[in-house]
């Protein structure tokens, strides 16, 4: 890398620069790179297989599938708010269910039927009333509460800052939430009740190639 | 893996099985070996270069380094109570501070004296009152306040589910922390007060290596 900006590049070609390296090294490795980068005020074309280090190092991210570009955003933008259901799947983790819009209000406000006929209310949607859609919320936008999606937890793992509890829901789906590290960890087979942050969620139309191509990685 | 399990093995050995991978199918297969191993009731030796996938997969840790053991523990144990500044280090992410123990009371509580004589309160110490020692704070323990470490910010890192806030504090340490993704973005150069979790925070022994060597990577 000192090598090609001495040789005064304004603009530098990185491919996987992290990707032999330890876990840990690579995110110290990270940081360095950009603050650089950001000093010398250069362009970098930073390829990586690593989704959180391509949210944290770019200012855009060029989402490529196939060999061609698929969707492209800044990481804030591809990630709150993606375009694709691939790219909501892809950068980032997401609980994808099938769903119904059963109806929308004009000032806002979506009503879904999840598989056996649950509901469930969301901000906005991509899908028209009367369409087969897929909702996507990601496992920090879903909380337990008193009542709401029943589901069983089916695993608890420890992810350092938080526990990962993945559950099967009356609706057929496996959803995934997150619980600080600290709190009470639910028991395997517990069951509990989940709501979406309505906000956070995401509708698309269901693709025509079906949910599993859609989504399919290479 | 099918091929292995075939054999009638009750053990089995798997080196770096992830490595190759997309971190996205990564993921994915982790729970997916997790599960199967469990419901086998095998054994299974998973070597890995990744933390996460560490914790994430393990009911026990066995952390090597220069081809020895160096520390073992369950997950849970290693990230919250790690033995040594390395695994401290190493498993996760933390924030390394010299600093001197001033005092320790005898029901608890230790008060450490940061670089430019910043004070800071603990739970408890391994090393003893006068000695020189090294303060272990994870970037998920590490809040603002109205009061406390001053720090200015340097590098705000969008992480998906959470911002990383990189901070320069007046004890001359780099210190990081989280905060969720839908709260206000603190300006780079802002001054922030910053506050430990008492109890989440570690002091260690200052290592006779000196503590570049002690967290130094292969």
């Amino acid at each position: 890398m000192a090598r090609a900006l001495a040789s005064g590049s304004r603009m530098l070609m990185l491919d996987e620069p992290l990707s032999a390296l330890d876990a840990r090294v690579r995110m110290e490795l990270r940081y360095e790179i950009r603050r650089i980068v950001k000093r010398l005020g250069i362009t970098v074309l930073h390829v990586t297989h690593d989704q959180e280090e391509a949210m944290s190092v770019s200012d855009r991210i060029i989402l490529m599938r196939k060999g061609r570009i698929f969707e492209t955003g800044t990481p804030l933008d591809m990630y709150r708010s993606p375009k694709s259901i691939f790219a909501a799947y892809f950068i980032g983790e997401t609980n994808l269910m099938e769903c119904t819009v059963e109806s929308k209000r004009k000032g806002g406000g979506v009503i879904l039927r999840l598989r056996n006929d649950v509901p469930v209310n969301v901000s906005k949607s991509k899908a028209n009333v009367g369409e087969i859609a897929i909702l996507s919320v990601r496992p920090e936008h879903v909380y337990t509460a008193t009542d709401g999606l029943k589901a069983h937890v089916r695993d608890v793992v420890f992810m350092g800052t938080y526990w990962r509890v993945r559950t099967e829901a009356e609706s057929q789906d496996y959803v995934d939430y997150n619980i600080p590290a600290d709190s009470q960890m639910p028991e395997i087979g517990e069951e509990v009740y989940l709501v979406f942050n309505k906000k956070a969620s995401r509708v698309f139309k269901r693709p025509k190639e079906g949910l599993t191509e859609a989504i399919k990685l290479e």
